[in-house]
Parts: structure tokens; C-alpha cells; sequence
């Protein structure tokens, strides 16, 4: 654990001063949860865009884009159901005047009694020795199976007054729990209220004629809205999806873990709408088709899981998460999710107006059912950046940091280096091959320092290739070129780089591997 | 002006027939001056930014991108300005209830004298006929010389009223030009008041620590807030440039012509930061620069021309604007201003922290000049796309309407269909064709209706290429290719599709008419 924390610690770190990702308005002391692509940070969180756009619509004959406004109108929200339902329970502590999510407040109470089971745990092993069954003790120890029966009363009894909207009952439990405020240790606690996420702002200047709107906190709706016109003006037939990546925005209270989870966030989504009844099979074909693109990058295999939804949200038949191993343990990092009819049939009422498919083969219409992909931008940033940046020994017992990002996704392809700077011959057929290749990729010059440390600097920002220009450059029109990863270095004619690149970069050959 | 009015009316029309952009929230009638990119428009917005973003990030090794958030923290909107001086001078009518732009009122009042101006012209004309001067007409005859004092007194009056922030004087000129509400006809009018055109929301749960925040009425506050972020940990040596793209949020009360003036849109910016004292250079440098890259996607010539700023803003040492031709006059498009270091400065002010570059070569600090380029993107997708909607009498005398975009920012560079539709030979070979090309290029398949049909709903739709699978087609492995301007047919082979295609949609090969 110490570790991981130890590791996420130098990813966010790295982020900075490999211009990848700064706090926002740091000059101002920073904006809470809220952070800033950097210069290499906007090139791969572009680079990750693409890709999924390539892989979803370029190469979807069926599957199409849009690009709606974060702005919409405010009864999209009434009848998405955020407007009533996207609520935190919130609790105040009237000491400290610290706000707290109440179900955390007593999530965090269970954890507590689960770290002395742990305890129990360690005790009984200590004791037994080899003898020691885990599964056993914990079935069959009373204190244990004491604390368990606490556990699953309070969880249970949590989960109820949640669902029932029975506030007053939620606080009633903290107090009998006798849950105190980590900061002031105050058992003085307000009634627990719920609190909408969404963002608010208002449309318009005079005050008569102001709309309430809300900054839309996911994408999808603004699918939902255009599905009609988007089927109709581009001819689609069922099965058929609609792309979009773009901000959403979320008033978290417990906004944390770096760009895992922030106010202002991106997401990719994409809602493929089907024939009811084909659900089943349209969701595992999503199952796997999305976790083939996440595969075919190359962060190893080991790291996804699937974890199915045994609780399913009101709109859904079936859900599942792709969870990708950060170093803070598995998360989600992408949802496949069976959402029924649920959303159309909701804008249907609300809007009054028929959202349906007419079904040439059938002659029939209907409204159909959505099957959803939704990848957190950021997240994936934060999954293919965090493990891409590793500490290597080298075979003479020297460290280097690697950041050992997808070529595909890395920000600079090539860096081009003069062996010696103050050699105008060698510093000039470096600058020409980057005035060369720059049409291609994105490309560097870098002529500062030994090219030693010229390497571990590109090897630390990603760069996947270094190209040297030395004297027998001058002589026979070679180079250097250098793999980031193996740290092979390779002789090869100046005209052969654009190939030898493109071969490694291109989006087209890294999709091949799906 | 009626005829001016008609296309524009056929361009807002085309753009939601052929699925470029739709009204936002239709479903629920709309919300004003807020548009959605539809499947079509997504793809031509992208490769639009992407062209800016080639052009101006991977072309040049000193210039940078970045990725700052939406929400900044409050004290930069006030370091900027735009929390005391990004107002409108609003004034109600107490009868109609409407809102107006003061300014915007008495403008109006002027235009209306104008067209008596013109109206004398046009009777001085007719009386005079070959022997009229217009120049001398106006210099001398005396009703026209008191209406164009009447004119300049006005604007005069308004123009000092609003710099000394004299409301009041505002509202005394109204009453005193005896302006009516256009609505109500009445001259029943409130104070003048100043209102603020930045959207606010509130950041964080609780109501004594909520935080007031802005949406960025402008993405280039981001870069300035970054700056020294972004020279440190990439080590730039000015001059050298920040670019991004992104978007931002306006409450104008006047928000009108399609997506040309929106309440969201996006913004491609860069700032150069120079030397001070180099400015002018740079300036013209930039001016040339930018006005190269339009006109590299052949627009016309014609339909560009520099509007230089008489009067300037208070940061800005020099400003001009790219106006271009759109259907209703010429307006700007892309701006160009020498900002001097006003910028870094107020920021150094209101966060205490010290904002300068240090000069290697000189062993000075200072704060640097910055050079803005600034172009609204829905704007230039205004001018792509109203630029190339034509309609065309053909030699046989029938009509076509042909979406003439450049080829590099048609969103479906090619559509393959297959001359019969009930012919499965001819299918299967153009979908197999269209499984080859989409690894490379966005591309569609079309069956329905007769081939000319499809050729005109292509035509109509912006593809640059049909290609189009026949019986001969079968038995030599050739197909016929029609460019969509000239409809001339070629008949090629299929191996040669990739490279024909690319030669014309290529980045790369637009980017070297520059």
C-alpha cells in the first residue's frame, strides 16, 4: 500500500515536470479537482481521442459522431432524471463546519470494523501457524462472525433509507453509531440533506426572462435529444450508434485522486441504438469489442477486469465495468451498460414528441434500445500514463525513468539530436531532418547537454525514438536511431526515417491489433 | 441584401438537411443561440482544428499546445478585467418589458438617419444623372451635411458617455432622441444598467465555502496562467508560442446569425511570447502568417481583407482583424493583436507571483510581449461552409446544389457504390473496398436510389469522390472515380484508390500552399 502510494505520488509528480498535466490556476493557488493538459499532456490526451474516434467511427461504417453543446435545455435534466435523482447525501458538522457525504461517514464506520476482523485475522494466523484456514475462522470465529452481523445490519439498513429517501433516518444512524467528526470529533451533526451535482448558471440577461440551466454532467444526453435527426439526415438503420466525446461536469464533494475523478472531466461515449430484444447480444459483443481496443494498446493484459453490476441503476437490464489496475487497485475505466428504452421513452413524455424508428423490413416502429460505451478521458490518461512511467535498472547498475507510453499515443514521435552542438554541419542536418519529418509527426531538436542525458530527458518525456546526427552523418547521409524502450541504437539512411517511424506510430497499424 | 438574406437562409437550411448542424434541444424546442454538431458538421469542426493545429503546433518546433480547464479560479477573471469591464449597457422598456443593448438602441437611431443620407443620394442621382459626384454631393449639400453632424454629435456623445461609465447620460440621450421601443412603441424606460457577460455557477457544496465561478468568456486567460508552467518544464526560449483550442461561454444578449454568434463556441488561440520592443515585428509577421493559412484552403482571395483596429483596447499596442466574405458582409473571422505584456502583468499583480523570463544570451529578466491570433472555430466552419454551398446550372441545363468544402476538411472523403443495387457481385466488391479504404479515410457506402441520384446527394452532402462499381468493374478489377467539382470519371484501378484519394485530402499536400 505504501508502495502504491509511493507511486502515484511520483506519477503526479512526473506529470508536472514532464509537462503533462499542472493544477489549474496554480498561480492563483490552484482550483480544487481541477487540472490542466499541458503541452505534452494536450498531444496524448489528443492522441487518445483519436484513437478511439479511428477505432468507433472511422472504421463503424454504422456508427456516426456528434459534437452537441454543454448547454442544453433544462427539461433534458427533468427528464434524464438528474434534476430529481443526482443527489448526494450531505451532512454537516456543526463544530467544525466541515461537509461530509453522510453514507460515506458510515461506509468509513464499517471499514473500521472490518480492519479489526483483519486484526482477528492476523491474530488466529499468528497463533495457528500453518494450520491456520482463513475461510474457516472467519465462518466460524464468534467475534468475527459478531462483527460481520454489525457490518451487514448497518450496510443493509443504509441502503434502505437511502433508497427510501428516509433522511432523517440516515442521520439517526450516524448518531446511534455514535460516528464523530474526523476534524473536530463532535458528535454535533445537522440534518443530512440531499445535494444535486449538477452545475448551475443562468441564460439571459433579464431577470423576468432567465432560464435556469445546468453544465451537462455526461454526454449522453445530448445524444439522445439528436437521435432522431441524426437517423433521419444520415439515413442510418438499426443497428446503428451515435459517438461523442466531450466535458461533463460534476460538483463532487469528495473530488480526489489526482484526474480520476474531477469537477470538469471528458468523456467518450457512444450509444448504439438496437432492435429491443437484441440487447443480450449486442452487449456482449460491446464487451468484448471494447476491451480488444484497451488490449490492443499494450499495457498488458493483466490489468483489465471485468466487474458485472449486480446492482443495476433504474434505466438499466444489464451493466458491467472494464476495470484497469491503478496504482491506487482496479477501477473502472470504462462502463458497457444495457439501458433499455429508458432514455428515449423518458424524452418521448417530456418532450411530447415520438421518438421512434420505422423499420423497413418489418414495417413496423418502435422505440429501440440503447446499448452505451462510456470511457472517462482522463481516467485513460491517468490508466495508460501511470503505467507506462516505470524505474528500470540498466545493465551497468545505473537507473533510468522510462515513460514507456503506446507509440501511438506518445506526444513528441522523434527527438533529433546534434551529437555536438557546437558543430554547425551537425546542427544543420539535425534542424533539416526536423523541417523534413515535422510534415509527418510531431518531431523535436534538442541540442542541450551530453546526448547521454539528452536520452534519459526524452526517455523520462515518452519520446519513443532519438535520432543522433554525428560525423559519419556528414560523411554517408546516416543516423542514429534509438528505441526507447530497448534502447537499441540502429545505423540507418536519413531517407529510411519517415518509414521506420510510421511503421511504429501509425494509428492504422496499431488497430490492426484488435 | 435580399438576395444576401436567401442564401444564408439555404445555408442554415443545407446545414441541417445534410446533417452538419442541428438547433440544440430541438426536441424541446430549441435553445437559443446554442447549436449542435450533427454527423457531418462533427467531422468538418475536426479537420478544421486539426488543419489549425498542424499548422500551428506541429509545423512549428517553438510552439506548444496546451489543454487548460473551463473552470479558472474567480481572481483571474478579475486580473484580466472581465469581472469589473466585460459589460453590456443593458436598458428595459417598462411597457414591452424587453431587454436592449443601450448602445446597440441609439446605433440603431443613427443607422436610421443613414438611410435618409442615402435617400438624398439616391434622388440626387436621378436628378443629376452621368453628371452626379457622390463625393462632392456629400461634402456639400447642406440637409445631408445636418443629418451627418447629427450623426457625429451622437456617436460622439455615446462613445464619451460609455468610456466615463455616465449611464445616466446614456439613458438622458434615449429620452432625448425620443427612441421608441420597437416592440411597444413606448418611451417608457428604466435606468441603464451595466451587465456582466460572463456565465457564473458555484463551485463546492457547502454555502459558506461555495466559491463564485466563471465559464472562461475566453480560453487565452489559460495560457497566460501557464505561461512560466509551460517554459519552465518545456524549456522554450522565446520567441515561442502556446496554442489551444477550446471552448468558451458568453451571455450576449444579442446573439444572432446561425453560429455565428453564440452563447458557447470555441476558440483556437495562440499566444506568442516576445521580446518587448519586437512586437511590430512580429505582428506583421503573424498577420501575413495567418492570413496565408486561409487562404491555402482556396476560399477565394477575394474574400478575405485586414480591418485595421482605429481604436484599440486598452492592452493592445496594435490590432487588425481577417474579415471574410460570409453571406451577410464582410465580418471578422480571425483576430491579430499585439497585447504588450498588459496580460502577465495584471497577473503578476493579483497573484504575487513574478511572471518573467530570463535571457540567457542577454542575462536579463523580463516580462514578455505577448502576440495573440485568435480565431472563433464555428466561425470558420460559418465561412467553410457557407463559402461552398453553390448551386450549379450543368450544360444539359439542369441544376445541381454541390457542397464545394475543401477536400481536406470534407467529412467522408469518398462514397463507394455500387452501380446496381441487387447485383451481389457488385456489393460485395464495394464493400470490400470500402473495408480497405476506411483504415485510411473516412468513408461511406450508398446503394439507394438510382446512381445520379447518389452522385447529386454526394454532391450535396460535400464528398469529394464517388467511386462507383460496375460490370466491368467485375472482370478487370477497375472501377470509375468521379470528382465531385468537375464531375469528370476516370476510370482506374482499385489498387490506385488509396493513393488518388490521398493526394487530394492530405494535410500534408494543403499545408505546402502555404
Amino acid at each position: 500500500m505504501a508502495n502504491n502510494d509511493d507511486q502515484f505520488k511520483k506519477v503526479i509528480s512526473h506529470a508536472k515536470e514532464y509537462g503533462y498535466v499542472f493544477q489549474s490556476s496554480e498561480i492563483y493557488d490552484g482550483l480544487s479537482a481541477v487540472y490542466d493538459y499541458a503541452q505534452n499532456g494536450v498531444e496524448l490526451k489528443k492522441n487518445i481521442r483519436d484513437y478511439w474516434w479511428r477505432a468507433m467511427v472511422q472504421m463503424h461504417d454504422n456508427i456516426v459522431g456528434i459534437d452537441a453543446a454543454i448547454f442544453m435545455h433544462p427539461t433534458t435534466w427533468k427528464a434524464s432524471g438528474h434534476v430529481d435523482a443526482f443527489n448526494d447525501p450531505l451532512i454537516d458538522n456543526k463544530d467544525s463546519k466541515k461537509r461530509y457525504r453522510a453514507d460515506v461517514l458510515v461506509e468509513d464506520y464499517c471499514l473500521k470494523i472490518e480492519a479489526k476482523i483483519e486484526k482477528e485475522v492476523k491474530k488466529a494466523k499468528k497463533r495457528f501457524g500453518d494450520a491456520f484456514n482463513k475461510e474457516e475462522f472467519l465462518s466460524t470465529n464468534g467475534r468475527v462472525l459478531g462483527y460481520q452481523e454489525k457490518i451487514d445490519t448497518i450496510l443493509k439498513r443504509l441502503g434502505k433509507s437511502l433508497e427510501n429517501e428516509d433522511l432523517a433516518d440516515v442521520k439517526a444512524l450516524i448518531e446511534e453509531l455514535e460516528i464523530a467528526c474526523p476534524l473536530s470529533g463532535s458528535k454535533n451533526w445537522t440534518d443530512v440533506k440531499q445535494f444535486n451535482l449538477m452545475f448551475g448558471t443562468k441564460l439571459g440577461a433579464s431577470a423576468d426572462s432567465a432560464m435556469d440551466l445546468y453544465l451537462r454532467p455526461e454526454t449522453a444526453q445530448g445524444i439522445f435529444v439528436n437521435f432522431l435527426n441524426v437517423q433521419k439526415t444520415g439515413r442510418m438503420k438499426i443497428p446503428f450508434g451515435i459517438a461523442q466525446t466531450g466535458k461533463a461536469f460534476r460538483n463532487e464533494i469528495v473530488a480526489r485522486q489526482f484526474i480520476f475523478r474531477m469537477r470538469e472531466f471528458e468523456q467518450m461515449e457512444m450509444q448504439y441504438f438496437i432492435k429491443p430484444g437484441t440487447q443480450k447480444e449486442w452487449f456482449d459483443y460491446w464487451k468484448e469489442t471494447r476491451l480488444k481496443w484497451h488490449k490492443s494498446l499494450g499495457l498488458g493484459e493483466d490489468n483489465y477486469r471485468f466487474h458485472d453490476h449486480e446492482k443495476l441503476a433504474h434505466y438499466a437490464d444489464a451493466a458491467t465495468d472494464i476495470e484497469f489496475k491503478f496504482p491506487f487497485g482496479f477501477k473502472e475505466l470504462e462502463g458497457i451498460h444495457s439501458r433499455t428504452d429508458f432514455d428515449l421513452k423518458q424524452h418521448e413524455e417530456y418532450s411530447g414528441k415520438k421518438l421512434q424508428y420505422f423499420d423497413n423490413e418489418d414495417n413496423t416502429s418502435y422505440t429501440p434500445y440503447v446499448l452505451e460505451t462510456s470511457i472517462g478521458l482522463d481516467r485513460m490518461f491517468l490508466a495508460v500514463f501511470s503505467n507506462s512511467l516505470q524505474d528500470e535498472t540498466l545493465e551497468d547498475g545505473s537507473e533510468r525513468t522510462v515513460l514507456k507510453l503506446p507509440a501511438v499515443l506518445a506526444p513528441t514521435k522523434a527527438a533529433i539530436l546534434p551529437l555536438v552542438k557546437k558543430d554547425e554541419g551537425l546542427t544543420k542536418m539535425a534542424k533539416d531532418i526536423v523541417d523534413d519529418l515535422k510534415w509527418d509527426f510531431n518531431v523535436t531538436y534538442d541540442e542541450k547537454d551530453a546526448v547521454g542525458r539528452r536520452y534519459r530527458r526524452q526517455d523520462a518525456a515518452g519520446t519513443p525514438f532519438c535520432i543522433t546526427v554525428d560525423g559519419e552523418s556528414l560523411e554517408n547521409n546516416t543516423v542514429t536511431i534509438r528505441h526507447r524502450d530497448t534502447m537499441e541504437q540502429k545505423r540507418v539512411k536519413v531517407e529510411e526515417l519517415r518509414d521506420i517511424i510510421k511503421k511504429e506510430v501509425d494509428v492504422k497499424e496499431w488497430l490492426m491489433k484488435m
